[in-house]
C-alpha cells in the first residue's frame, strides 16, 4: 500500500485537521472531531446534516457551507459515523427550526442516523438517498445504494433551506429530488482501505466492475474493458431504463470520478454520455464534472442523471459556497 | 493500460469536446480545436494566453475565464502546442491591448511560444515560469521546470489584467510572482501516457520519486516511502532553503494532487506541511488544496509556496470564474 499518510488509524483525524485549517473561512471542526460545521449559522434556517464513512471526499464535508450543508459527520474510512457524533452535530447547528438529515441508504448509516434522530426528540426529519440503479440490494444495503446523486439532493435541498423553506417542505423536496435522480458507476481498479492495506477486490488487467458501489462492492457484472463510448452507453442506458424520462426532459449530467481517474478521462466520458443522451432525445440542461463522490483511490467513474424541472433547475443554479462546490448563481 | 478512452490518438480531441460542452457558459472551443477561449472577451484588456502539453488538466484550459486566462492551447499529451495553435489563440483573443503569454519552462513550449510571438509581430510579451526547485536542468528543460506554481502566476496576473493593468506591467508582475513562488513534488506511482500504453517509469512497491517532474521526469532521488509528515517536511524544507523567506512572511500553501491521489491524502499533507511551516515561523495566509496541475493518473502531490505581500494577496483574492477555480473575492 502506497499512500500519503502517517498511520492507517490516524488518516481520518489528520485529514480533518488539514481540511479545517485549509477552509477555516468556511468551516469549524467540532469538538473531538465529531463533525465539521459551518463557521456561521443562519438563525431560523432548517439545519441540514449529512455524513457517512470517510473515503468519499469531498463528500460530505466539502459540501458544508452557504447553500448546502450545515454540518457533516465523518466516520472512519467506509464506516458509519456514530449516533453520538450525529446527535452532537445536530445540536450544534439546529438554531430552532429543526434538522434535516440526508443519509445514504446503507444499513449502518440508516441505523445510526435514526438513533441520533431519536436522541434529538422530534426535531429531526430524514431523507434517504438510493440513486444507484446497479443492484437492488448489496453488501451493505437493503434496497438500492445512495451514491453520487446524494450531492444533487444536498445541493438542491440546501438551496431551498437557504431560501427559507419549512422543515417538512425540505424533506418532501429531498424525496422528490432523490426520486428523479439515478446513478451507475464503473470501476477499472479497486480502492485500498488504509487499515486493510490491500485492495478491496481483485480485478484483472483487462477487466472492469460494471455497476460498482462506492466502497468497491460488486455491481452487475465483471466484464472486459470496453471503449469509453461503450461504457458510457451502458451506464446511461441503465439509468434511462430505470428513470424513463420523457423525450425532451431537461437533465443534469454529472460525471463523477472515483478518485484515481484524471479529468482528461472524465471529459471523454462527458462527450460519450452526451452522444447517447443526444440519440435518446434527452436534453442536458446542466453539467457537473469532477471527482466529488469518491472511493479513495479507485479508478473509474459514475454517471448521474437528474431529471430537472424549472424549480429544480433554479435551486441547482442558486449560489453555493463550500470547499468543493462553488458558484455564484 | 486501463483508461476511460476510445483510442489513444483521440484522447485530447474528445476530451476537449467534452470540456467545451460541459463549460459552454464560460468557454468556446476554437476552430480545429486549436485552443479554448473565453466565451466573452473584454475589449481593451490585455489578453492572457497559456498552454502546453495535455495531461495536466485542469491546467490550463480549466483556468480560462473571468479573472484568469483568455485562452489556453492544448498540445497532445505531454507535447507542446504548435506555433500555429498559439498564434491562432492570440489572434482570437487580442482585442487591441496585446497578449501576454504565460509559458512553463520546457524547451518545446519555449520554442513554440516564441515562434508564435514572432508571428504576432511585437504585440506579445511573455512570462516564463520555473518554480520547480527539485532539479536545475531536466529531461525537457534547460533551467528549472515550470510546474504547479504556474497556476499562481496565471491567477494573480489574470486578476491584474482584469483590473486594467498595462501590458508591460503585467509581464513585470508575472516575473515577480514567479520569483516568489517555489514548488517540489513527490510521486508514488508513474503515470501512463495513452499513446505509450505503459508506465513512463518503473518504481518499486515501497519506493517514491522525490522531486518528480509533471511528466514523470526524474527528480532528486529514488527513495523509500516515508510518512506523510516526513515527505512534507522534505518538500517544504527544499522549498524554504531556496525561497529563503523571512520569518513571519505570509505565504500561499498550495497542495496539489497529481491525478491519482485522493483528497483525503492531500489534506493529510496540508496538515503535515503546516506543521513544518509553523515550526519555521512561516505564516500560511491562504490555502489551495486540489488536483489542479496533474500528471495523468500519477499518484503523489506537489507542494507550492508563494511568498505574498499585500498586493499579491489582494490579487489572489480577486474574483475568479473558470471551470476549475472559482471564488467571489
Amino acid at each position: 500500500m502506497k499512500k500519503l499518510i502517517n498511520a492507517p488509524d490516524a488518516v481520518v483525524a489528520e485529514s480533518l485537521e488539514g481540511f479545517a485549517a485549509a477552509h477555516a473561512d468556511i468551516v469549524v471542526l467540532g469538538e473531538e472531531r465529531k463533525f465539521v460545521r459551518r463557521k456561521s449559522l443562519t438563525p431560523g434556517k432548517v439545519a441540514l446534516v449529512s455524513g457517512g464513512g470517510s473515503g468519499h471526499e469531498p463528500l460530505h464535508l466539502g459540501f458544508v457551507g452557504h447553500g448546502m450543508l450545515d454540518a457533516a459527520c465523518p466516520g472512519q474510512v467506509f464506516t458509519s459515523p456514530t449516533p453520538d457524533q450525529i446527535a452532537a452535530a445536530a445540536a450544534a447547528v439546529d438554531t430552532g427550526a429543526g434538522c434535516l438529515f440526508i443519509v445514504k441508504n446503507y444499513e449502518g448509516d440508516v441505523m445510526n442516523f435514526e438513533m441520533a434522530a431519536e436522541m434529538a426528540r422530534g426535531k429531526v426529519l430524514t431523507v434517504f438517498t438510493d440513486d444507484d440503479v446497479a443492484v437492488e440490494t448489496s453488501t451493505y444495503s437493503t434496497g438500492r445504494r445512495g451514491v453520487a446523486g446524494t450531492l444533487v439532493v444536498e445541493k438542491i435541498v440546501g438551496a431551498a433551506a437557504e431560501a427559507g423553506a419549512a422543515h417538512a417542505e425540505l424533506q418532501a423536496l429531498g424525496k422528490r429530488v432523490n426520486g428523479r435522480t439515478r446513478t451507475m458507476g464503473v470501476a477499472l481498479t479497486s480502492c485500498t482501505v488504509p487499515s486493510a492495506g490491500k485492495p478491496t477486490f481483485a480485478i484483472g488487467d483487462d477487466e472492469i466492475e460494471m455497476g460498482v458501489g462506492i466502497h468497491g462492492e460488486p455491481g452487475r457484472r465483471r466484464a472486459k474493458l470496453e471503449s469509453a463510448d461503450a461504457l458510457a452507453d451502458t451506464l446511461v442506458g441503465a439509468i434511462l431504463d430505470d428513470l424513463a424520462p420523457r423525450p425532451g426532459t431537461e437533465c443534469l449530467l454529472f460525471v463523477n470520478g472515483f478518485g484515481g481517474t484524471p479529468n482528461l478521462e472524465l471529459y471523454i466520458m462527458v462527450r460519450a454520455a452526451k452522444r447517447t443522451l443526444d440519440g435518446r432525445g434527452i436534453k442536458i440542461a446542466r453539467y457537473l464534472v469532477d471527482s466529488l463522490v469518491t472511493s479513495l483511490d479507485m479508478a473509474g467513474c459514475s454517471i448521474t442523471l437528474a431529471a430537472f424541472d424549472d424549480e429544480l433547475t433554479r435551486l441547482w443554479d442558486a449560489p453555493v459556497h463550500t470547499a468543493a462546490l462553488r458558484w455564484r448563481g
